[in-house]
This record gives C-alpha cells, sequence and structure tokens, in this order.
C-alpha cells in the first residue's frame, strides 16, 4: 500500500479528483496554499495498492489541464510507503 | 515512531480525538473532504511510539459510534513509519 | 528525498514558511488544529533532498519565536521517506 499526496493548482483538482474517483481511487482533499505566493492549492491523499500508483499518477497527469508557458508547475506528488492499512 | 493518519467521518472525530488525547496520544486535526460526495471528514494525524500503534488504533475503533448497515465505513488508517522526529 | 511535516504554533507559521521559501524549500501549508485546547496550528509539508533536512530544520528552529516558560513546545517536526517524487 502506498499514500501519494498530490499537491494540485485549485484549478486542477476538481478534474483530477473527478478522475481519480472515476479510476476507483479512494480520495480526500485537504485545503492548502503554496510557497511564497500563498496561491491556493489542494493536497489530495490517495490510498493506492503499489500496483496501482504509476496507474494513479498517470490519471492525474491526464487530468491536469496544459499550463501556459511560465506558469510553472501542475502538480507536485510525494508517494510515501504505508507500513500497516486498515479500514474500520 | 510512527505517524498514523486517520481519515474521520466528521461525526467521529470529535469522540476519536477526546478518547486520544486521554490517553495521552498527541493529535493534529485537519479538516478534509472524502471522495465522490464530498462529505465532510477530519484528517487526524497522530504521533505514536512505535510500541503504541496498536493501542492508539483500539482506541480510535472504541471510539467511532457504530453505523447504520450500508453507511459505510467509519474510519480509514494509514501508517507511515517516521525516519526522524524532533520537538523544538 | 524526504517530506517534513512540521506542525507549529500559528504565531510562528509566517516566520518559519517566509524563511523556509528564502532558503528555496518548497512549502505547503494547511491549516490545522492541535490536541487538547484547540489551539490553531499550522502544519507545513516540505519537499526536501536526502542531504537538506537538517538544514531546514535548522531553519524552523531558528525562525520560531522564542517560548515563555511553561508554554510548552515551538514545533514538531516528523521526517518521513519519500518512495518515490515528481513534479507535473
Amino acid at each position: 500500500m502506498k499514500m501519494i499526496l498530490a499537491i494540485l493548482r485549485d484549478e486542477d483538482s476538481e478534474n483530477v479528483s473527478l478522475a481519480l474517483v472515476k479510476s476507483e481511487f479512494r480520495v480526500t482533499r485537504i485545503a492548502s496554499t503554496g510557497g511564497f505566493f500563498r496561491r491556493g492549492s489542494t493536497t489530495l491523499m490517495i490510498g493506492v495498492a503499489d500496483g496501482q500508483v504509476d496507474v494513479a499518477i498517470q490519471v492525474v497527469r491526464q487530468a491536469c489541464a496544459p499550463t501556459n508557458e511560465g506558469e510553472g508547475r501542475h502538480a507536485t506528488l510525494f508517494v510515501l510507503n504505508v507500513a500497516y492499512f486498515e479500514q474500520i
């Protein structure tokens, strides 16, 4: 099991969340702000099976709108190992 | 040291937080929303010693109200390894 | 790559964020509340190269205002291993 933390621009968060849910990933959304300009961002926590990490990242990639040149990054993804997972 | 990320229904978050604090766990609460229906949820970050993970999870389990059938899950827990921990 | 989760008192979060950004660390801010008293706190997610963890922690330490005696901790830091990192 892995935990993907995806930090997205607010304008992409809707599309990315929907695309992940359609692909049956479980998504939790957290409001965040980024860096120097305090631009609004959304942090998604996505719990995925080890074998599904690449699929989830591909879904995020495809659901992000193209940025104009010079606008900077779309999304930053951190994948963490999960030592134990349980649903109560 | 471990970090437990516990994603709870809003209606359970009060009881679970109090139960953890009473058991002397350190809890940080973050407002979140979940999945398809954007239902409000609360994400708890709980820093625990390795030997206390099972105790903390048991506290969460017992503090969640029983759900009615078909209402879905109570809580999702991800346990992460902590490489380094410091209090300043 | 490491992910530092830094849980700060609200009154330190501005200074700490600015100091980290000045040192060219990438910071994402999340509003949180802590423990028993529900005091407002800020959780920073800081993605850093392995060799920069000590530098980042030192920046956090120096940017926290001195607390009065008995006021408790400044900040709690959890450092997590990142299995995979990508910017889209």
